[in-house]
């Protein structure tokens, strides 16, 4: 079901049972799969890969408990060239993925999100909102980076780490600082990272450690809670 | 593909390539999205939102290395009113799903589970079977909810916890047992929960903790293996 | 969309919106559910069970900051005989699952792997490639398995577990190694690994621990960082 208002590019491969929707554009040398669904005013470059039961375009959503409600009349998902995309993946609308990035399966990235050029989203990585994501960073399957965080160029993330934002834990609506990553710094496996802590430049934080204060530039913390290791 | 046995209420809108099965009750002002796929005999209350690519309403499975086959002739998924599901989840026959509750993408919660009015199953978690959910809970995104246990309301779970039931890991078809989780109680992001360990109410497990004992009510808990702070 | 070269076996059910790409090979008794994908040249054994949604055969895919680029001209797909795998789950070409393998929902299995008989690979695990696991291997729900891993016979894993494979975390094209489990070890539920450990014949390792040296067998080892327990 392709909308009639789409623009198409040249050599643009579609799926079975795709569905784009009103005012969607599409560049050149775009290649989507199978049921792939791609929600209104989305815009896609050239030379972009969307694999099969993608949605890219959502609209957020809540419920009466929830504290902050979705922005309205927010820009569109901006998809530049080059970027790829997995399968079962889950893209909001205000989300822009600049040139390059690598998106794995089953991920998800919510509104108001920008990740910058050649960066890699591993496989089942959850993105929340208010977020940016530098340049070349790495972010490894199945990690989950929480809203209102800010991460710089050549970051990396190895698999399963968890970040948080809200040291009240939903006690009140108080204001949601997510951890801060510095430029070339390195997250081990399955940390944790707590709401508002800033990791220095280069840094290390070790596989499995706690972050309960920031950590200086060039140092590596392990541990729990993590301690400077030099 | 639409049964003709569905029943189907007013102001009812259909995405595309969806699959409807047969006895299926859907209210009135009801929103499915694309490639939906709703199974036998599920009912559907008034106001409910179930966005694209979910499956409701899917039959247990096992193999024969399983020690608990899957059970028979069980009753549906009731989904009450004011209801909202994400993109790509999998929510399983016998499950309860009561007024308002919200449950995020690419989640999937298991049969015989009740989740009381109000409450947020986040992004990606995942929730075992013969589960209870009490009101007003929020579960982050990431959360592994273990079968066999009991959340009562009003209790947070912060990011990517994680929960057990089986002190012999799989050594034998004891009886198993998840953690119980009193009134109020708050538990930090990429927490360890051991199985059948009880968070009393209103006390708090820090992030990253790993919890191998009872908590007492208004506590808090930190560290590996957790030790109380006060 | 069933391509005229898909070879299909007696009592094969077909859902709705189901997509079978060129030279498919598909036994007898075969159930395959709606909106399923399989990909060119998969084969599917005598008694196979594939639910909604689900991907088979996914060619591998990188962008130009990863340093390992996917192998082409690989094998296909081969799924033997009495295989169940859930909904909305990607598994990619060049895999093998053995004789009853169980594969959750969400989950992913990547290229170059095999999954011995009766195995289960629990809902919203992630397999990376290169990896090997044994037979009556349970991996529960959530864990991350690595890339260049190797698991042997009747292995337990608890639910979200984490291993990693590489201890420059992306500072160079060094040797990647993850970590070796013997025979019938047990790990503990969100338990981390560092790259290239070994755990011992039947040890155990706690949950929530954190295991940065070799386990020898027939050990027991909690904390962070691990330490015997006997």
């Amino acid at each position: 079901m392709i909308h009639e208002s789409v623009v198409m590019g040249t050599d643009v491969s579609l799926g079975a049972n795709t569905v784009i929707e009103e005012n969607v554009v599409i560049g050149n040398n775009v290649k989507i799969g199978h049921n792939v669904t791609i929600k209104a005013n989305t815009t896609i470059g050239n030379g972009v890969q969307i694999n099969d039961l993608t949605i890219l375009g959502k609209e957020t959503s809540s419920n009466k408990k929830m504290a902050r409600k979705p922005l309205k009349n927010t820009t569109p998902l901006i998809i530049e060239d080059d970027v790829k995309i997995g399968c079962s993946s889950v893209i909001y609308r205000n989300v822009l993925l600049k040139k390059g990035v690598f998106v794995g399966d089953l991920s998800s990235i919510r509104e108001n999100v920008t990740v910058g050029e050649d960066s890699i989203i591993g496989r089942n990585v959850m993105v929340e909102n208010n977020t940016t994501i530098g340049k070349r960073v790495t972010i490894q399957t199945g990690c989950y980076i929480t809203a209102d965080m800010e991460i710089e160029d050549e970051v990396f993330f190895g698999p399963c780490c968890s970040t948080s934002n809200d040291k009240y834990m939903g006690m009140g609506n108080f204001k949601h600082q997510g951890p801060i990553i510095r430029k070339g710094a390195k997250i081990g496996n399955n940390a944790t990272l707590l709401p508002a802590v800033v990791i220095g430049e280069n840094s290390i934080v070790g596989a499995g450690a706690v972050i309960t204060k920031d950590v200086p530039a060039n140092k590596t913390v392990v541990g729990n809670p993590g301690r400077l290791l030099n």
